[in-house]
């Protein structure tokens, strides 16, 4: 499950609006076929691992990180029939596809063809891997990181608003891997005025993967040059309308502090990038009111999931607490 | 020489105006004699160990964290002749005493009676030891930890003044236990009238252990009324001042954010202490301006030292970096 879970981040941020699945098939303790969701969605994982398995599927073990669906499309059979027709002898699914043509259909098809299935294996790895595709079946709306560099003080910029460099070199190539990660990148109206970011992905190799580009702003129609790419810069009107966007199942929030915190006011924030630079600023432009009344509220919502050094600086990433 | 270094914390915080010095006499691989300096700076940590050892002292090997002081006082004899009364081999020390009536004239007349002297075992643990001691005489002040609590978004209270509390327990009681290290600790006249700590040792056995307290006010001869503890309040006029206190090598700020601002300010802040609660408050008390003018002034000037998970806080430790 593990190789799995390697193959379905494969497609991580390019196959919205499905899920980046991978998959991997074992006959007699060898791998025989491995597939991973492909850009834009198809093939699935599933029918490029029997693809390559050929013959030797039959008997064979398949794990995938998803329940294979369940429903014919115009681009392709279900997988759970591909599997059953490939002879497989066992299916290892670490989570169930709440889609409503698949939750537990999948399964079930593949159970009633005389084919063993066990669930859960991986579950909370398979769960992160494809939480955008989690987020917009159970909540309707993108799941949504937010980025932030800082001072130890939680300055995201001088009094004076300057705000490069706050952190160095390591830290700010890693932001731009978490953008080929998300679907659409975001950042506040200030934000573009102030830097003119480009926001897309410096990073040899992956510039083809960059994210769609979003400013937060009340200004309708904002018709930002963009004189450095071909992909244009679209409007969101309020942090609630995301859930409104077509084909977006992952956001990466950029700031600035007051786009952070409307989007924390919004508790549409599921993950915090925090890119901790070892300077004290003083006097910075922290983040602004979030509607928080009593500090005791404010416990329990964030629990650390990763922590690591970026050159000089640190990286902390936290998960909303949901219960 | 780890273990004199592990009796010298025995004296930290206690023997001001004197280092806290380890000393540990091995003789035949065995040890026959552990020494610290006691409350209060005398005996010295030598003259402890040498007592305990006796008649095995002689031919042994001494362990000591600073160099044997060279000097008799009304209080006791020079441990460098001590040492050579009772017949030592071999005397390994990890640091040298800068004090001017020792300053290499220990060691020298250690080998002027034919003892072997090596220096510099352990040097930068003992410097961490005794920074205060060595702080005093190297720039005429104590040695200042800045100890802060703070959300993930660096705010040290809400907006509305409330920060009980922003860590939890053991984060509070390690801060606890950082008071019985130090000779002093300080807070600005704002925090007094707004929490009214009583700034004592809440540790169960260490009560006694409490240092002085200080309040940063520019308001004269400020008597604030201390009916918790027979300590009295004592007030600090201005950051600069700090180096005319008597007997107080070592102190720790306590906040809040002001005070702390003029600290740093004045560069006189030597380590920080974080304690970072995974909490996101908005709007909150952040630092205030510290006279930087540019973001690359604040680049180089704090190493983190030490990282820990309290609870589920984390407590994260820079020292600045002075070249
Ligand atoms: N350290 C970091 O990670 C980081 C990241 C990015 C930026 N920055 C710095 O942050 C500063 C800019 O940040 P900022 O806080 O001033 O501004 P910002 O968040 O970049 O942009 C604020 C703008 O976003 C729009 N907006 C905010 N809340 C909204 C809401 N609820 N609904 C609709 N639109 C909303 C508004 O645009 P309209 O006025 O057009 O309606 C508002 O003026 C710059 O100094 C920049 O360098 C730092
Ligand atoms: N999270 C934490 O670690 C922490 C720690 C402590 C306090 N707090 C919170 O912080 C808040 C209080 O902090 P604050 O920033 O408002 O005030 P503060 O730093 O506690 O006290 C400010 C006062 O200190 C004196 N002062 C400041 N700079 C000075 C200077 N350069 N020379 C001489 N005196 C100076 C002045 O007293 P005079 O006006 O008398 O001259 C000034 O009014 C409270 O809400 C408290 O709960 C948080």
């Amino acid at each position: 499950m593990g190789a799995a879970l390697a193959l379905g981040e494969r497609g991580r941020g390019r196959t919205t609006p499905n899920p980046n699945v991978g998959c991997v098939i074992v006959a007699d303790g060898i791998v025989v076929g491995r597939g991973w969701t492909q850009p834009g969605g198809r093939p699935h994982a599933e029918a490029m691992a029997l693809a390559e398995a050929g013959e030797k599927s039959r008997g064979a073990t398949v794990y995938t990180t998803l329940e294979p669906c369940a429903h014919i499309s115009t681009r392709g059979p279900a997988c759970s029939d591909l599997l059953q027709l490939a002879g497989v002898a066992r299916v290892v699914v670490a989570l169930g596809d709440p889609d409503l043509r698949t939750n537990g259909a999948g399964v079930a098809r593949l159970r009633d063809a005389g084919i063993a299935v066990d669930l859960g294996l991986g579950a909370a790895a398979a769960r992160s891997a494809m939480v955008g595709f989690l987020m917009r079946r159970q909540h309707g709306r993108p799941a949504v990181t937010l980025k932030l560099a800082l001072s130890l003080d939680g300055a995201t910029a001088m009094g004076s608003g300057a705000s490069q460099w706050i952190t160095g070199p390591q830290a700010r190539a890693h932001a731009h891997l978490e953008r080929t990660r998300h679907d659409a990148i975001l950042v506040g109206r200030a934000t573009i005025d102030a830097d003119d970011p480009t926001l897309d992905v410096r990073l040899p190799g992956l510039e083809a993967r960059s994210p769609r580009r979003f400013i937060l702003s009340r200004t309708p129609d904002l018709h930002h040059p963009a004189p450095d790419c071909a992909l244009p810069w679209e409007n969101l009107a309020a942090p609630d309308a995301i859930g409104t966007l077509q084909a977006i199942d992952t956001m990466l929030v950029e700031g600035g502090p007051t786009t952070a915190a409307a989007f924390l006011s919004a508790d549409l924030v599921d993950r915090l990038l925090l890119y901790r630079a070892p300077i004290v600023v003083g006097g910075g432009r922290t983040l602004p009111d979030i509607g928080l009344s009593d500090l005791s509220e404010a416990h329990g919502s964030w629990a650390m999931t990763d922590a690591r050094t970026l050159g000089s600086d640190r990286l902390e990433v936290y998960e909303r607490v949901r219960e």
